[in-house]
This record gives structure tokens, C-alpha cells and sequence, in this order.
């Protein structure tokens, strides 16, 4: 029997050349897995088989309780710390449906433990609750306001803290929302996602999940943080600072980077801390959702030949903030191609214009030389180090509560929730040597 | 005598509490050093001189050499391999001139070796040549043009290679408009910088120079380099693959990081080279330069709220290509402020649209999921692991040579000079871990 004639969802036993297993075939979730199948067993976790291992396979009658979306009892431990799920899309809160193919968002308690069933042991998971199933590369500022809403409204029951399942494309965008739109945090709100999902066998799903459940239910954090895989290997997680951290490759499990200063917390799987850096603890303060955003604002980019015509552009369709990602220590075009007038004019038009560094690592500093002191002098507005996706993130947030250009100098320059690494050192050391 | 009461360009004795130094006061070039006084002293070389460890000040009679701008007599030396110098402006290619506090390009032989005296020893300069004085982030497209043309001029002489000196904020966009208009190139161009001017005590400026050179003169290179600090100490530098490098940090020395594969070699200031990557070595070829450039591209990118408008904008305004920098492996948003719209116009009218990864570590995959399939469909040209910033340097020199769609994907997507890497790996180590 070949194993591309069989269906998903046939309940199969396999032998290969190690062991012989029993559970239901799986869809093949991409291309680049061609040489594996997936078998889901009965225990709920998912094994990736390599096809030239199998030696037989065998048709099994069909489980009765798979005919239908198999779910296991969630035992209520009111021993265990409260903590509420939220489903915000993306991979991690989803998984194919071996009956139809189809991507299932599995968030319903009983369908979550489903696929993590560690997560029992961890937290009474008091609820799931799905917000929206949208992949994060579709994310609007609309679902950073229903999330702090509806973050902010669990916080404030009894529970000790709440993860949020997210699509990793844009985590740190959401991440940086929710940091600058919930007031008064006292408990830590986890983002986790997953790069390969839940039904591939090499998935970094369940290990983040249980890690997050952990910080959720037991860290002193009084955060936003998004806690990912610490490295590729399935050692353990690292919880970093929403608004310092930034997805920083493709594919690998850990591609989400603490950027201009280290993470601040270790977890393991097994639910033990290890603090890296200092942060805001839990309190008892009552979480204010203030989730005013101006939506009219743009992030751009300077490079060579960057054409001037696209800050007209956003001045004359009447934008109320412009993020540029600056060159070096704060650079824009000022020869040729100069953007000083389109700049200065965006400025006179009462247009916030705020420069972020595109090389990522490192602080803006317009004083070193000529040229952008000038642009400090008409009113440009520099972030220090400020990352440029959390700048432009923060400036919709500002502009939604300031107009006066004075004080929207002054909030894009005063900390929020740690956006700006003070430090007396004129170097910062990145991760990367 | 107060320090600050002595005008720059005084003859001074200066008495601390370790030794007493002979030179001339330089201008104070920055506000982050306000503590230390630069002294050049009369064998060429600055000092940093803490200003609190000062214990006497004299004023010196001023000598002779000193009243024009110093010049220190290029010995010839033909046993040793000749080299090429370009002054492409940036810090590096200038110094403050002392007797006026101004910065004077430093770009004869004279004086650069008055700034650098060590590279008499490393090789015969050959020529220096101040090509234009701009900062980089003025370049344009026209820049890498002169600077190609140039090169390949000199490189078909009797020269062993080229170093050009180039300021830092965009000198990676400059090694790949290099890497891409050389062809059969057949020597060293190696590509330096400074992050700190050479008035200044911690100036990276001679020994990112020093290592240069003995690229130039000696190594068996036959690409495109970009020569800098290896780490932030003054142990060594490293030499990176044009097409795959980019700037990471504001201000550190190390700030230039191979993307996507290590640098292709170590070279210490004592001229020892260290293989570390394969590359293209050596040859008889004639280089030849193709500067065709069509300079009616943009780079934009793509995250939460991104407005479609401004692709819109670029596809009225005729532009004939556009980078995105996706999300995750190759996304933009296609849910409620969907792009594909949009994107899709821009293809119908024969416009170039290129995904590249905004997460810059990674390789693109538009087929793990169903939504990318259709950009894909469309005809979304995705680039693998090709830097933002080079894709976006790629496509004006595909454009320029190219108008059919099918070619100019081909194109696209054929390595011309390493700039997409090839590896069976599903992954990547980035270097930060």
C-alpha cells in the first residue's frame, strides 16, 4: 500500500524500521515535508514518520471517538493558578483537521488540550477564547484594540495572567501595541506563537505554549512579553520585552530577537525562571485598555535614490505621522535627492515626522554631524533606539491622544513601557557576537 | 591655561599624569567626546588625551610643516604589489583640517599616508583619487555608476586591486551596485569605512584601511568586499561578501554583518588572511563595467495598516519595479487592508513586483501557505534570502537590461554575484547566536 494513495484521517498502523506505531494519517501541512508523513497518535501528539523507514502499513478500523473532532475533558485543578487562553490566529492557534484537510482553529479548552495536553498540569485554564483567526500578515490596528480590550477585561477577574496565541509575522507589532495600550499592567500578558505547526513533527508549538502557560500563571512579570524558542533545539524559551523585540528570521524557532538589550526572562518547559534583566512586577493595579489609535500615519524607508515624492505624497493625502527608517545615526537623503524640503513642509503641515534606525541595533544620535542637526532644527523628532516598527506602532497610539507638536516630541521621547533603552554607554552590544 | 580657551591647531605641549606629548590641538568632532582633546602628533598619528588627567599646557612655538596642510612623501615601492585608493567620501576619505576646524577630504597620497603612515609598508599606492565627497546617505544611483566605471577602469591596469574609501550609512547598497555592474570581475574591490572619524582617539579608520589594502595588494579575492571591524576591540577585521552584508548597529565598529552566510575571510592588521567561505578568486578577465540602472524603482514595506495606497501611488506614477519587504516567509496583508489588489494592478501593467524579507535573517517560502500561493500565481517575483536592500539594487540593473516579465523574474532569481544563497538546509544559523 503507498502511502500517497491513502486519505488523511484513515486510522493506520505503521511499523517501520524502529517501532510500529497506531494513529490517524495527517495532511502533509507543506512541500518541504514531502518525505514524512504526520501520524496523529492516540495520546493526542503528532510523530513525524520518514517514509523511506515504513516497512508496512495496515488499515485500522476507524476510532469512534475520532469520527468526530476528538477532544479530551478538561479536568478543573482550582490548585492550579488561573489563566486565560486567547485564539488571535496564526499557526499556534490552529491545526488541520484530519477528517476534512482543512486548517481548524482549535480553541475551545477541551480542543487545546487536545493538541498541548501538558498544559493540565501547568494552570487551570479557566477559558479559550477565540478572537479572531486571521494569519498576523492580515492584522490591522483594529485587532491590536480588540485584544488590549479584551485583555485588559480578563485581567481584572480573578485570574493570574493570560496568554495570547498569535501568528509570528507581525507578534511584535501586536506585542508593541499592547504595551503602549494597556495602562497600569500588573500581571504578564504572554504572546507565543509557532513557526512550524502544531501538526508537523518538528513544531515548536507545544514548547512555547508551555512555557508561556508558565510565565502566565506564575512569573511576578507585570509585562507585555512575547516568549519563543530561546534557540532551534527544544531546550527551552525566552521572554522578551514587547516593545524590544522583533521577528528576525523567516523560519528558524527562534526567530524573535530581544534587539538593543538582552530578554528579560529564561523558562524552561519545565517551569523554572531564570531572570536575565530587570522588569516591572505584578501589582494589584485595575488594567486600563486606552486604545485611541491614529490610524494616518506611514512607516518609510531612506535609501539611495528613495524617492521624495512618497513623503508628498503623505502630506498631501493629509497623514498625520511619518516614521522613517533613517540611515547610520539618524541620516536622511540631503544631497541630489535631497528630502529636507519635503520634510520641512510635512513639518509646517503639522505632520509628525520621527526617525528610527533601519540598521536595528544601535541608538540615533543627530548631533554628530552637520546635515542632521538641521533636521533636529525644523523638528524632526528622534527615537534614540527606539526600533522603527515599535516607533511607528507608539506614534499612532501618541497622535491619537496629542496634537500639540511639543508634547508629541516629548511622549515619542518619554518611556511608555521600556521602548527606549536608557544607557550612559554611547555602545550597545547586539546579540549577534 | 583652560583647554577650552586654545584654539584648534595650536602647537602644544601637553604634560599628563602618564607622559608628556608634543602636537596640534583638533577640533573637537563630536559632542559624545567632550571630555578628551585629540592631539595629532608629530609623527602623524591622533591621541585621545583624557582632559582630567592634564596636569600642565604650554603653547609651542608653531613649526614650519605645520603652517600647510602636512604632507608626508610617498616613498614608491615597486617591490611591493601597487593598489588603487578611491575617496568615495564618508568619514573615512576626511579629516579635519587643523588650521581651519573644517573637514578637508585627505585623498592625495600624501595624505592619506600623513593619516595611515603604515600603508607604505603594505603596498605601492599606485594612484589616489577622490572620486566625490559626499556623505552616503546622499548616493544615488549615479554614484555607483562613476565609482563602477572607475574601477573597472583602474582594475584593467597594471594594479593588484582597489580599496574604496566610503562613508558607512549605505556603503552595502554600494557593494552590491558594484557586485552586480562588475562583470568578469577578476580582483580585489574592497569596500571600507569608518564608524569614528580619524581626529578621534578610538578610530576604527587605520585599521579597517590597514586590512583593506592587504586585501587589495595580496589577497586571492576576484569580488566585491566590504571591509570592517570583526568585532568592537581593534583585533581584526573581516571581509563580506558585497551582496550579502548589511549595516546592523548605528555606531559600533563591528556594525557590518554577513546576512544569511559567514564572511569570507579574516584579515588581521598584520596582513594574514583567514579563509573562511568559498568565494570567486582571481583572474585574467577583462573587467568589464555595465552601468545600465533604471532608476524608477521603489522599496516599501509591508506591516500592520500598511497603506496599499502608495503601491497605488507608485503604479500611477509609473514606476516600472517595486521591492516589498514581506512579513514571515514572503506575506503582505491580504484581509481587510488586503494589497493583492493592488499588487495585482501593478503586475497587469507590467510593473516588477519583488518580495523580499523584511525579517532580513531567512529565506522566503510562498508556498507554505494557501494565501502566498495566489500572489505567487500573479506573479509576485520572490527572491529567497536576498537582503531587501539588495534586491532593490538588483532590480534597477535587471530593469535597465530586461522589459520581458518572464526575463526579469529569471533574472531575478540567477545568482549574478552571490546574492542568493544556495543550501539544501530548510534553515539558517543567523549570526547573533
Amino acid at each position: 500500500m503507498e502511502i500517497s494513495d491513502i486519505k488523511p484521517g484513515t486510522y493506520l498502523e505503521i511499523k517501520t524500521d524502529d517501532a510500529t506505531y497506531t494513529g490517524v494519517l495527517m495532511p502533509h501541512p507543506s512541500l518541504a515535508e514531502k518525505d514524512h508523513l504526520i501520524l496523529k497518535l492516540d495520546n493526542g501528539y503528532n510523530i513525524g514518520i520518514e517514509e523511506s523507514k515504513i516497512q508496512k502499513i495496515k488499515k485500522l478500523q476507524k476510532k469512534e471517538t475520532l469520527e468526530k473532532f476528538p477532544i479530551q475533558k478538561v479536568p478543573k485543578n482550582s490548585n492550579l493558578p488561573s489563566i486565560v487562553l486567547f485564539g488571535c490566529g496564526g499557526t499556534i492557534a490552529s491545526r488541520v483537521d484530519y477528517e476534512t484537510g482543512g486548517v481548524k482553529s482549535a480553541m475551545s479548552p477541551e480542543e487545546i488540550l487536545f493538541t498541548v495536553p501538558e498544559l493540565k498540569d501547568i494552570a487551570n485554564i479557566k477559558d479559550a477564547k477565540l478572537l479572531f483567526s486571521d494569519f498576523s500578515q492580515d492584522l490591522t490596528p483594529r485587532h491590536w484594540k480588540k485584544m488590549a480590550k479584551e485583555v485588559a477585561f480578563i485581567l481584572n477577574q480573578d485570574v493570574e495572567g493570560t496568554v495570547l496565541m498569535h501568528g509570528t509575522d507581525t507578534m511584535h507589532f501586536s506585542s508593541a501595541a499592547l504595551s503602549f495600550m494597556l495602562k497600569n499592567l500588573s500581571k504578564p500578558v504572554v504572546l507565543t506563537g509557532a513557526q512550524r505547526s502544531s501538526d508537523r513533527g518538528s513544531s515548536d508549538a507545544a514548547q512555547n505554549l508551555i512555557c508561556s502557560s508558565y510565565l502566565a500563571a506564575n512569573s511576578d512579570l507585570g509585562e507585555v512579553v512575547i516568549c519563543m524558542h530561546a534557540s532551534s533545539s527544544d531546550d527551552f524559551c525566552v521572554a522578551h520585552r514587547g516593545t524590544k523585540v522583533r521577528k528576525m528570521h523567516t523560519s528558524r524557532r527562534d526567530a524573535f530577537k530581544s534587539i538593543n538589550e538582552k530578554p528579560l526572562l529564561k523558562v524552561s518547559p519545565k517551569g523554572k525562571f531564570e531572570k536575565i534583566s530587570d522588569y516591572r512586577t505584578r501589582g494589584n493595579d485595575e488594567v486600563i485598555a486606552n486604545t485611541d489609535f491614529e490610524e494616518k500615519i506611514a512607516l518609510v524607508k531612506s535609501y539611495p535614490g528613495s524617492p521624495t515624492e512618497i513623503i508628498d505624497f503623505l502630506v498631501d493625502k493629509k497623514y498625520k505621522g511619518i516614521v522613517v527608517e533613517a540611515t547610520g545615526l539618524g541620516h536622511v537623503p540631503m544631497g541630489e535627492l535631497s528630502w529636507f524640503d519635503s520634510i520641512k513642509r510635512a513639518i509646517e503641515d503639522g505632520i509628525a515626522v520621527v526617525l528610527a534606525p533601519q540598521t536595528l541595533y544601535g541608538r540615533l544620535n543627530l548631533y554628530v554631524y552637520e546635515p542632521q542637526r538641521k533636521l533636529k532644527e525644523i523638528g524632526v523628532i528622534d527615537v534614540e533606539d527606539m526600533l522603527p516598527e515599535v516607533a511607528y506602532v507608539k506614534l499612532g497610539c501618541v497622535l491619537a491622544k496629542k496634537e500639540n507638536p511639543e508634547e508629541v516630541v516629548q511622549e515619542m521621547r518619554t518611556n511608555w513601557a521600556g521602548e527606549i533603552t536608557q544607557c550612559s554607554k554611547h555602545d550597545f552590544k547586539p546579540e549577534f557576537d
